[in-house]
């Protein structure tokens, strides 16, 4: 999963603040950011010269070429665990009976929005091997692009995220076709609903069927809801997408995004998915203890942070990371990236991360042994034991940090699993160079450092990674 | 207190979303609001119309007839119990040497944004006496001109929301130039925020000298920070405000408004103010929860409730009035009014507000014995000992809605305090008149069954508004 910043956390954002619904912010992804040195160019068009190019966002997210070409930007250049398919949230619109445009400037318009039950009568099924091929065609060209060396990400908007965009006619700030609709005619907005969670539901398969190793689902307005009104116009059909997927595709992490969650927290993991996003206005420890401890998370960084200094960035990633405990944790920001972040901050960051995550260079991050590893001072060898009897293993990593990382394995939720019996750093993943132990995947390792015991589904689609690679 | 929906609302609505920052809400309140019958014509030019007369935000909030023309618009319309003074947060920056000006569709514009330390030390301290006289002069005539009908009710911008204007240099999606000096420079941004506390504590002081009688204390963007960063860029600010005035106004009630303070709750009341503000992503009940039960609620309700049906309205109401209890909540709007929203149904908020607040028409409403009042059923008289062995009266109203108000009037917090032994409906603000026992000022007791127990000084307040009047 990705640890980290990249191009397509910007389309993470959708729906909270789309990039084309910022008049000063259109189309801004890692391309234009603002930075001495513009990295992304050393391999291809920035994503600012593909606009040029391609004005229509539509036509960027709808050719096959260059939503491979912009997905795979900003993993050429930081190489964040997770390439994040480039896509809208609304591309099944048309494919549903319901036109639009984005109109640069403007973001989104729905020609004929629908406030009526018989404007909700015309919304047609979405067939996503028929309207969207190329959806399906890019994630299978990005998987083999990738090689397993980050996971294929997929994603889809949420049935009342969608819904208020076709009933308002667009963006919004205060929503108030859509209240009017739910608080006066709620039978309608319910029929919209449910037709957009088959339709959802079936999209998240299709893309899982064609690369997507998870997917995330967006809903983003939903957190302008009341958590009563939550309960009854998001939650249901959240539940309903995850309990459909889950008996297709069981193994499939299903992360869920809601930016202005704060009041909403423990409600989130009723939905059923794997990973909760948090955004920064969260502190992470709360927002876990809120979220319960079966839940993983990810986000929770301040994408503000990336305008701090260096000192700064390497701080807040160390208490994020101390915080968020030592399983179920993905390092990422939480929301996509700003315009005019200093291109050189997010390269620090994944040097950052590297550096914490991998290395646990700061040892305040030590956790209880029970946990599946820890990072202790010192280095010296030793075997240890994890609390729950199950495999244990040791290397140390002396000469860079003089720090040692110790690894407590267990059989049960390990990628060792189907070598059980051969001690991790014999695996033949690993070797040993100069340095100390390695492994012959190093984003694997970083990933599982973090996120091993995230969820079996998780080391699933990490392990991945590697064995097919 | 407020306990409805009044122009001033959208007042306290600035900062987070402001009539003057929305391209397609421009300086929209009551008198623009589409209905059938525009009720506030009946009595003033249309604000509307006041807007086309005068097209100028800053001469609409500087001319003191204006100010009070507009200030009084909802109240004589809706009797709301509060009137709240028209201005806004940024109306003191001139008087700091920060010019700025409002421009119609791209909101404030500050014309040399604050970004380095010697911007700072051009900031001066604010004298309102010298520069916002007209301030002190519509408050006063606003006292007199409600003649204690009504609360009077003044506000500030907090520091970290006027130093995001300031240095972003208007509004902001991102705020990523706070966030840069912030998280490179903060001890630039903590300079500028000293400043402004100091400046609004004074200002605070200045308007209740002159006839505000609560503050609201508006810090719309610190919401936008980490819960960490909030601790350090805004808490202590707002906590050395409030300490501050509590040393010369002890009595004057002050409100927090943060809305997006979802994973922000448990730190507000750190802050020693008397009442926040609550929008509608929170639960009322887990709000209070998490808030302590130390601190009065304002608000929640979803504006959005307002373009529902007449049913879902009453309904909203009641089960907000339910999860709130029985004590320290004042019923209003989670946020300003929304352009669009149906005048009738403002109307019809007013009279629900009236039905279950004042008569308790519902019953589910009872609370336990043990809080300053509570509704029964059957209305047959019963006196009635609280569990804190205060004072103790009943009257009940059965004549209208087959139910009886039971309330527990204790003497330590009760305006009857100076009247400690006269029975409260003996008290010779109470008659009886053949509907039973009524108070000779309605919105006096209205207010009270609501509020009396949110803080003394809420009840010196709402004493005030009668033994004056």
């Amino acid at each position: 999963m990705s640890r980290g910043i990249s191009k397509s956390d910007k389309n993470f954002s959708f729906g909270r603040k789309c990039p084309w619904d910022n008049e000063n912010d259109p189309d801004a992804l890692v391309g234009n950011m603002r930075g001495s040195e513009p990295l992304i160019n050393d391999q291809t068009d920035s994503y600012q010269l593909i606009c040029e190019k391609y004005p229509s966002f539509r036509e960027r997210s709808e050719n096959v070429d260059l939503v491979v070409e912009i997905s795979l930007q900003p993993w050429k250049v930081f190489k964040p665990d997770g390439v994040i398919l480039f896509s809208d949230i609304l591309t099944p619109l048309p494919g549903m009976n319901i036109p639009f445009d984005i109109v640069k400037g403007k973001g989104p318009i729905i020609h004929s929005p629908l406030r009526t039950a018989a404007d909700v009568d015309q919304v047609r099924e979405f067939v996503p091997e028929e309207f969207v091929p190329y959806v399906g065609e890019a994630l299978g060209i990005l998987k083999g692009e990738v090689n397993n060396e980050a996971a294929v990400l997929g994603f889809v908007g949420a049935p009342f995220t969608l819904a208020s965009y076709v009933v308002e006619g667009g963006s919004s700030k205060h929503f108030s076709k859509i209240k009017s609709l739910a608080f006066s005619q709620p039978q309608v907005l319910h029929s919209l609903l449910q037709k957009f969670t088959t339709s959802m539901a079936r999209y998240i398969q299709y893309q899982a069927d064609n690369g997507a190793q998870a997917v995330q689902i967006f809903d983003s307005w939903a957190t302008e809801l009341s958590p009563v009104d939550f309960e009854e116009f998001s939650l249901p059909y959240l539940k309903q997408i995850v309990d459909t997927v889950k008996q297709t595709h069981s193994q499939l992490p299903l992360i869920l995004y809601a930016s202005g969650s704060g009041g909403l927290l423990e409600r989130l993991p009723l939905t059923g998915v794997d990973v909760v996003s948090l955004d920064w206005t969260v502190d992470m420890a709360e927002g876990r203890r809120r979220l319960g401890s079966d839940i993983a998370v990810q986000g929770n960084v301040d994408p503000g942070v990336l305008f701090g200094s260096k000192d700064f960035i390497a701080k807040r990633i160390h208490d994020t990371v101390k915080k968020a405990g030592n399983s179920k944790h993905i390092l990422n920001l939480g929301h996509g990236i700003v315009v005019g972040t200093p291109e050189e901050n997010v390269a620090h960051f994944f040097e950052m991360v590297t550096k914490y995550v991998d290395t646990g260079e700061r040892t305040e991050m030590n956790g209880p042994a029970s946990l599946d590893y820890q990072i202790t001072k010192g280095g010296t060898k030793r075997n240890h034991h994890c609390k729950n009897g199950l495999t244990v293993k040791q290397a140390s990593h002396t000469r860079d940090f003089q720090k040692g990382v110790e690894m407590c394995l267990d059989a049960k939720n390990s990628f060792f699993e189907a070598d059980k019996g051969v001690a991790p750093f014999e695996h033949p993943l690993f070797s040993q160079d100069e340095n100390g132990y390695t492994t012959r995947c190093p984003t694997l390792i970083r990933a599982r450092i973090r996120d091993r015991s995230t969820s079996r589904k998780f080391v699933v689609l990490n392990h991945d990674l590697c064995e097919d690679g």
